[in-house]
């Protein structure tokens, strides 16, 4: 753990404004210069941080339709003419007057402006399409003069051209490099919301018939029914095309639109938790209810809050409804509660940190202070050796000797256990570190009575006084073995009598596959070569973990897990857990689903993240193949990583002269379980562990038929190779 | 084009021989001091290059095995010995003196040395896989002593584990930076070969029934009966995953294992064309007809020639007889035929070159010197000029533009025309490039007895005495209008009378996805930042023309064209061609399949390479959708070049709560077909493009079903977005 600036750190999401243009029409400019000054004013009286509104005017698409859309029976004169006024303004394009919503420098501040919601950057017809491309820079380049920061892009609305709307975005990204660009699109596939169609809520706030939403304008094409899963994946994919096509460009935003009813399941809307999301764009007409608690803390956007469509409470209930959910939503809640992860790691989110090596360096005071404040972990140890000797016969003398003592809570704590089992012992201190080992001679002159035997030196070489019944050390990194617990305990092994225990006595290593825009942007601009091949120690935040497995262990040098991936989705990395037995079912656990029924709100590690350079698409229904493996010369240790992805189809699927690979040479069922190896927690008798081993059984859904093919579509990278950029020194 | 140093060349594959365990042993050393040397001399002297001989002897075979693999009922003790013996040699790895093959630096020259084939890198055994690992570095480390230059791994063998094998490799290429690696790979599943089964050769150079190949040892899960293009693909997929796994690392390359018999369909066999093969290593027990040319001329490995399986001719034999199969080759015969693109592009394959600009610089006289040579591109110049004529009424003034006239060679050709056709004219020549002009000028007084009106100028802007009734230019390139013909055929439009003939009348460009190792590498190692993002001219040789399309035009700004991909591959780039329609059925082509109808031994063009930054895999029967931009500014004119990814799967494979994607929103039957507009030569009413559109037909077979859904499953990024790295000045 590594301490960076937090102080900007605002728990708080803005509430913005969206005016349309009847709401200009409708102003009068009373005391103010133009009525866009009294909006500014008005709104800002209203509590509400920045005003979204419409750049241009409907004079300006009626300018731009007649010139660029000829409308079929035309005269071929008007035709002519039309043309001409068309190719000058390509030649040089630009407004008038009463084609755009705000002229002025302070009337255009803390604005977000709406870029006409009817430009097709994806028609289908070449020629429209060019001259939206055009029209649009000529709208930016507007915003630009105005000193606007933040422009809402209208969303893409047709797959086939997805591509090009990309491309466009992604050379307005180039040409404006002060602009933020942010894509406005549907949650999900907003046809279920045309102004025919009856609103399908599933849990509204009021009821209400008004439901247009009126920047979505939807092509025939698109009305069809649809599960909700498919069209969520439907516009993720579009996002996901556009933000890949422009390099996931930091200055390249998306404002949720949930006009549309949210989907009746939640789970598939996760994916968007990975994203980049800058506004939420939330009609009051809409629900509110299910409102999660977005991990940027994006902008919210209110649309049409002064239309009345409640009959009580004003426009101002609105927003204060929002603040109502966000302050008793769970994740902020939990964040304001002292003693919790979430509150101990704010300002950590999704920051990248280079792992410990305690081995190699010698850590300083002030490190092993911010450990030792951890609520949980020396509780856990304490009680993990309580019942050790409590199970020890009365009778024998007892031996306990600590690996690694630090600065010495874990001596500490041993003394607890002793008085609380009533039980006398001879304490061992092993410590390598020079300066920590000051402090431990401190300790046992002030507090300790001089009962312990203090050793210096590495563990891997040192002898102590006597070999031990009981050997513990804390030497877990966040994917169990990343901190060397294996060496120095091999080396440690000398030290403990041949029927003696050791605090913790197992540990297994936990991977997941995970997507983050966030964390792989973060990782790739790290300044070092490094970037994209070392794991990194991280809260995460901004991710969507694509699957969690069975169970996994790492015990052997190498292991081959596979995933099934049920939702689309990019691969940005690995997710790396640990959990550790200390003692019976006493344990610690980092790993998501068992951390807080095994050790919660634990401080001491975040997980690990293994970047990948190239992210890789998985579809819906595919299955990823991880390979990873702990490697090891004389002087390192190393992590290699890698991964392929494949679909199952069904067998007559199959066309063409060939079969598509040999399913009997691709990993089968049972070199799958062989992996699986059982997590001992898991398998302990304990109650608390029950809901974990339901949950084992919930997951496991990988499909295995026999009348279906595995057909590899894609793979990484071999991540790391030969150790180039990360490596533990041993 | 240009002229690179072609010195090195050599068209001629190298044959070496390989001699087995059992071939030195039955040596004795007679006047030389050790039986390797005299089987060295023995091989040069019957003509071979190299000798491949295995570097471990059966009793390093039988030392490691008792060490590392422990047979079952084995008694404690010598278990616990042999784990010591184990954990001995593998702190310090090392062979005594009966264990190796080779002893000595004069031994070892000119050897390739054949790895341990018992070697299983890709046990499914952590512990066997690790001491494997360790025995193959103990072997390279050993070969490198004796400046051993190259070593032939065994084969993987277990798709399961082919992640591990590629892990090793890679590290081994790392550790042993001076070696060349390359992976014995049977070209499909040997399984057909086992030792009890009957050879299955469809095309035997002679019978035989004594086919066992000493190298491959078969595990019994490979048991299967299986088409061939299955296997084929199975085999090059763990290579695909090996090489991609060792980052295409030059030092790493394949040694195609002919043992097998070749399948029926060679078909499926062009993917290999793209790899680089290193070594072919062909038993003389195994047919050998249908010998590929491969391209990479590589060493070819002639296994068991001694052993006398063919009663006549003896083992001069076979090499003579590959040697006559190389020469009689169509490949290598064209090369020789002076006249013939092949013969004139040696030492160009793959060769990446950057494409002229001949708008923005102007070229010098040995460019244009080269570009005359052409044998056929005038000529159909001269065709067309002369048919266009004779279409002319008689009795009208003619009067004939060439629109960019170099040093004169259209204008010579004109004139010849107007020879034949018995017609008088006045001949206008526009050129730009002032040291081309003087030549113009000089040819004025020698040769055209200043018949010709030489006009200085950029055409675009200069004026001419009078308006044409044929506008003659030759500005095109590779990809059609990536010399800028549209740009300057703009501005000299103003030169044509009302209803004037243009030469070419219409031009196409064409795309097809490729796989290519070598461009792909060629392009990655190119100093300049560019690198991936900038097409290339490139005479293709080393590549895998994954799919080629009905037929595909961009005269639009912009393509979205779909590929169906019938064999998994790699798809690395784009080749860019053209074709050109002159004046009726007179055409200019390079596209593959046209090229010789239409213009034979053309050698002006040679084909685009548009490269992708990072490969893209393709699954057997999936659909490639590539979209490309011709974009524009005020001063440059740029591609830009994207690719997305497909497999198209029953509706009824679909599982889960969701669908995979909305068929609807994807591209759609018909907007595949408004792509693929017809081309003008194949839409010619002559006779000579009959065989194009019957191709066409021959290729519709992309195939699109109601009950099947899309699903997408990759893509690549947008390249040279913004025109970053590559553009042509204006």
């Amino acid at each position: 753990m590594d301490y960076h600036d937090t102080s900007a750190w605002d728990p708080h999401a803005t509430i913005s404004t969206y005016l349309t243009l009847e709401d200009i029409a409708k102003t009068s400019n009373e005391q103010y210069e133009t009525p866009i000054l009294k909006l500014v004013a008005d709104s800002k009286q209203k509590g509400y941080k920045r005003l979204c509104i419409p750049l241009t005017t409907e004079k300006w698409k009626k300018r731009w339709s007649e010139m660029c859309l000829l409308p079929m029976g035309v005269t071929p004169e008007s035709k002519e003419s039309a043309a001409l006024a068309a190719e000058t303004w390509r030649l040089n394009p630009g407004f008038r007057k009463d084609e755009v919503t705000i002229t002025r420098l302070d009337e255009a501040e803390g604005v977000i402006a709406l870029i006409s919601e009817w430009l097709e950057l994806d028609a289908a017809d070449d020629w429209v399409r060019h001259d939206a491309e055009i029209a649009l820079k000529q709208e930016l380049a507007y915003a630009t003069y105005l000193n606007i920061q933040t422009v809402i892009l209208p969303p893409p609305r047709n797959r086939d051209h997805v591509a090009s709307y990309a491309r466009i975005v992604q050379s307005c990204l180039t040409n404006f490099p002060y602009l933020y660009l942010s894509i406005r699109l549907p949650i999900y596939n907003p046809s279920v919301f045309q102004p025919v169609t009856p609103m399908l809520s599933p849990v509204p706030l009021a009821s209400t018939a008004n439901a247009t939403t009126p920047s979505l304008v939807i092509s025939e094409s698109e009305q069809q029914s649809d599960t909700e899963g498919g069209s969520v994946n439907a516009t993720w994919e579009m996002w996901d095309l556009i933000r890949s096509m422009c390099d996931y460009n930091i200055k390249l935003t998306l404002t949720i639109d949930l006009s549309p009813a949210l989907p009746t399941t939640l789970g598939v809307l996760s994916k968007w938790a990975a994203e980049s999301v800058r506004h939420i764009f939330l009609p009051s007409s809409t629900f509110i209810a299910n409102m999660k608690g977005y991990p940027h803390r994006p902008n919210i956007i209110l649309a049409e809050a002064s239309e009345g469509h409640h009959s009580r409470g004003g426009e101002a209930a609105y927003s204060q409804y929002v603040r109502h959910l966000e302050k008793t939503s769970q994740a902020v809640q939990v964040t304001k509660r002292p003693g919790t992860v979430e509150n101990f790691a704010q300002g950590y989110q999704d920051y990248l940190q280079a792992p410990l090596q305690p081995l190699m360096d010698n850590l300083p005071s002030i490190t092993y202070q911010t450990f030792e404040q951890d609520p949980v972990k020396y509780a856990q140890y304490e009680e993990a050796m309580y019942r050790a000797f409590l199970d020890y016969p009365g009778d024998d003398k007892l031996v306990v000797c600590i690996a690694g003592a630090g600065r010495g809570p874990l001596v500490a704590r041993c003394f607890r256990a002793l008085e609380r089992a009533d039980r006398d012992a001879m304490i061992i201190a092993v410590e390598k570190n020079p300066n920590a080992f000051v402090t431990l001679q401190e300790r046992q002159a002030n507090e300790w009575d001089n009962k312990v035997h203090l050793v210096f030196g590495d563990m891997r070489v040192v002898n102590v006084p006597e070999k031990a019944n009981i050997l513990v050390s804390e030497l877990l990194g966040s994917f169990g073995d990343n901190e060397l617990s294996p060496e120095c305990l091999d080396g440690a092994a000398r030290f403990l009598k041949p029927n003696g225990i050791s605090i913790p006595s197992s540990y297994t290593a936990h991977l997941a596959p995970l997507s983050s825009s966030k964390l792989y942007n973060e990782a790739r601009s790290t300044k070092t070569e490094k970037g994209l091949e070392t794991p990194y120690v991280v809260m995460f935040q901004a991710v969507n973990i694509l699957s969690l497995p069975i169970t996994n262990s790492h015990n052997a040098r190498s292991a081959r897990l596979r995933f099934y991936i049920p939702h689309a989705g990019i691969l940005h990395g690995l997710a790396g857990y640990f959990e550790a037995v200390l003692y019976g079912n006493i344990g610690l656990s980092i790993h998501p689903h068992r951390k807080d029924q095994v050790s919660k709100d634990m401080l001491s590690w975040f997980p690990l993240f293994f970047p990948f350079r190239e992210p890789l698409y998985l579809p819906s229904n595919s299955e990823l193949q991880v390979s990873i493996w702990r490697l090891t010369n004389t002087r390192q240790i190393w992590y290699e990583w890698h991964a392929e992805s494949f679909i199952s189809i069904p067998k007559s699927a199959s066309s063409g002269e060939e079969l598509l690979a040999q399913p009997s040479s691709l990993p089968s069922a049972s070199s799958f379980s062989s992996f699986g190896a059982p997590s001992p927690l898991v398998d302990s008798k304990e109650p608390i562990f029950l809901d974990t081993r339901r949950l084992n059984v919930n997951e496991q859904s990988n499909p295995v038929h026999a009348d279906r093919e595995i057909v590899k579509i894609g793979h990484t990278s071999l991540h790391n190779a030969g150790g180039r950029s990360s490596w533990i020194g041993l």
